[in-house]
C-alpha cells in the first residue's frame, strides 16, 4: 500500500505574496488568473520574502501508454493497434505532443506501462515500465489485479523522482491508451456519482449511435462489477487503466516533491481524481490545463472545484492541453519576477 | 480620406488546406481552435499546396499611447498623470508588456500619438508620432479633429507599413491612455446601439458609484454631441482617442499588407469594430486575442461574432492579452508544419 505525505501549501506568506503581486505597474487585480497561478506557484515554493524569485525549472511532460481489453468491445472507433503506433509516432518525433514540447522547451518523456508490442529500447525521451500488456476486459473481469495497479502506481512514481532528480519543478502528464476514455467516464461516474450518461462521450470521435452503445456496454460493465470494497483505489484497479494508475502516483509524488503539477484533459483528469480522494493537498500543487471538448469534463473538473487555463475545444489527450498552456504558466511566473513596482514608478523624479 | 483595398480572404483553397489539417497523426477535429486557427494563418497565406508552410514573421506588438480629456470628470480611479508615467515604464522595460513581448520573442513598438509630456528621443523601442498633446473633453466638445483624426490614423498606416518593410507578417495591437475605456465605450454604444450601461465599465477598477458616474457623463456627452453626420469615423473623432484612431489605420494597413492581426481587449477590439465598420473584410485578418474582465467586452466581441483565444480575467491593455496569446497562435502554425502525416502512420510497415 501506498503512503504519501503531501504537505498542504503554506497560506502564510499570502499577504506578503499579494503585497509583491498588488505593487506590480498595473491596477489591482488587472492580470486576473495570472495572478492567481503566481500566488499558488509562490505558496509552492514557499515564498518568504518579496525579493524572493519564482523558478520554473527543466519543465517535464511525460505521457503513459497503455493498452485497454475494453477496446474488444468496439468503443472506440479506432483499433487498439492505435496505441502502438501513436507510441511510435512519439518516438519519431512527429505526434503533437513532441510539436508542442519541442514549441515550449519541454522535456518529453514517454512511459510505455502497458502497450501491447515492444519498441526500440535506449530510444530516447522514452522510458519502458511495462506492467502487463493492456488490461483485461473489465466488462467482464477486473482490468488488472491490486498489485499490478500498485506496480502501475509505483511505475509513476519512479518517473516523478527521476524528474525532480534532474532538478524538475514542473511536470505534465498526458496519456496514450485507445479506449481509456472509458476507464476514465467509469471513475467518473463512481466516484463523483454523477450519472452515467454525463460521464461518457464521443472519445476519439464515436456518431451519437456510437455513444449509446458505449454507454450501454459501460453501465453493463459497472453492473456485472463484482468489487466488495468501494474505495477510490478498487476503483481505479477494477476499471483501469495503467496509465491512469501510473498518473495517479506520479500526481501524488510530484504534489509531494513540491512539484507543479500540470494536468490535461478529460483522462489525466480522471487520475486527479482518483489522486484527490486518495489526499486531497494534491489538488494545491494542480493547474488544469484546458478543458476538454469531451463531454464529461467539464462536471469532472467542476467537481473538483477546478477552472482550467484553457478552453479552445481540444480533446486530443498526449498531455497537448498542457503543452499548449504552458507559456502561460511562464507568464505568470515572468510578470512575478520582472515587472516594476508602482512604488517606483509614482515616486517623484 | 483614406482608402484601403483589403482582400478577402482566399477560400479557394479551404478543402486543400482542409485535407492537410484531417491528414494529420490525430482524430480529425482534436486540435480544436487550433485547427481553425491554422486554416485561417493559411488562407491569409494563400496556401496553395500541401507541402507549403506557414510562416509567422517577425512578430510586432505596438503599443499606442495618447492622454484623454474626458479625464477631467473624474472616468477613472487613476489621474491622467499615469498615462506618460506608464510610457515611461515601457520605456525603461519594466511594464507588463515588456516583460510578455521578452518571453514570447515580439518586437515591441511603443508610440506616442497624443500623451502629454516629452519623451527622450531616439530610444529603442519608442517611437514619436504625436498629433497633439491629448485630446480635449468631448463632453463638452469634439475629442479631435477630422484631419487629427486622419493624422491619427496615418501614424497608424505608417507603423503597419514599418513592420511590413521589415517582414512583419503578424502584428498586434495594444494601448495605454487613462480614460480610454471611455472612449471605447461610447464608440461601441453608438456602433452597436446597445444601451449605455451595457458599455461602461470599470476600467482600471472604478467602484459601483464610480461606474453609475462614469455611465451618466457618457450618457451627457452623447447627448451633449452636436455631431450630424454618424459615420463610424464621425464618432472616432468626436468621442476619441488618438490611440483608438491610430489602431483603426493601422489594424486597416495591416490587413491590407496581408499580416495577421492580433486584437487585444475592450479598447483595442472597439478599434476593430470601427475599422470593420469601414471595411469588414478586415476581420478575415483578426485573432481576438482574450475577453477582457471589462463589462462590455464580450457583448462587442459578439456582436462582431468573434471568440477569443484567452478568457483569465485580465483587463490590463498594453497589448498584454495578445503577448499572452501569442504562444497559442505558435502552437496553430507548428502543429500545421510539423505533424507527421496519418497515412504515412498507418502505412503498412
Amino acid at each position: 500500500m501506498h503512503k504519501f505525505k503531501i504537505q498542504p501549501i503554506s497560506t502564510g506568506y499570502k499577504e506578503a505574496i499579494g503585497g509583491v503581486i498588488e505593487n506590480k505597474t498595473k491596477p489591482v487585480g488587472a492580470l486576473g488568473r495570472l495572478e492567481e497561478l503566481a500566488l499558488q506557484i509562490a505558496q509552492i515554493q514557499g515564498v518568504e520574502s518579496p525579493e524572493q524569485v519564482l523558478e520554473l525549472i527543466n519543465p517535464h511532460l511525460v505521457v503513459f501508454a497503455a493498452d485497454h481489453g475494453i477496446t474488444a468491445e468496439g468503443v472506440s472507433p479506432y483499433p487498439a493497434e492505435v496505441t502502438y503506433l501513436m507510441v511510435q509516432n512519439f518516438i519519431g518525433g512527429g505526434a503533437a505532443i513532441n510539436v508542442f514540447t519541442r514549441q515550449n522547451n519541454m522535456q518529453l518523456l514517454v512511459v510505455d506501462v502497458g502497450v501491447k508490442g515492444d519498441f526500440a529500447e535506449n530510444t530516447p525521451h522514452f522510458l519502458k515500465l511495462k506492467i502487463r500488456k493492456g488490461t483485461e476486459n473489465f466488462l467482464h473481469q477486473a482490468a488488472m489485479s491490486t498489485p499490478e495497479m500498485h506496480a502501475a502506481m509505483d511505475a509513476g512514481i519512479t518517473v516523478a523522482n527521476g524528474a525532480a532528480a534532474k532538478g524538475c519543478n514542473v511536470i505534465g502528464f498526458g496519456e496514450m491508451g485507445i479506449g481509456n476514455t472509458s476507464s476514465a467516464a467509469v471513475l467518473m461516474h463512481l466516484i463523483t456519482k454523477l450519472p452515467i450518461e454525463l460521464c461518457v462521450g464521443r472519445g476519439t470521435g464515436l456518431d451519437d449511435a456510437g455513444v449509446l452503445k458505449k454507454t450501454a456496454i459501460l453501465s453493463q460493465a459497472v453492473a456485472n462489477c463484482t468489487l466488495k470494497n468501494t474505495e477510490p483505489l478498487d476503483f481505479l484497479s477494477y476499471f483501469g487503466g495503467l496509465e491512469i494508475a501510473a498518473m495517479v502516483g506520479a500526481m501524488l509524488q510530484a504534489a509531494q516533491n513540491k512539484m507543479l503539477v500540470l494536468v490535461d484533459g478529460f483522462i489525466a483528469s480522471s487520475a486527479m481524481l482518483v489522486a484527490s480522494e486518495i489526499d486531497s493537498a494534491v489538488l494545491d500543487y494542480a493547474v488544469f490545463c484546458h478543458t476538454s471538448g469531451e463531454k464529461g469534463h467539464a462536471r469532472m473538473l467542476e467537481h473538483m472545484h477546478a477552472r482550467p487555463l484553457l478552453d479552445l475545444g481540444m480533446r486530443l489527450g498526449e498531455g497537448t492541453g498542457c503543452a499548449v498552456a504552458y507559456p502561460i504558466v511562464q507568464s505568470a511566473v515572468a510578470f512575478y519576477n520582472e515587472m516594476s513596482k508602482m512604488s517606483d514608478l509614482m515616486a517623484p523624479r
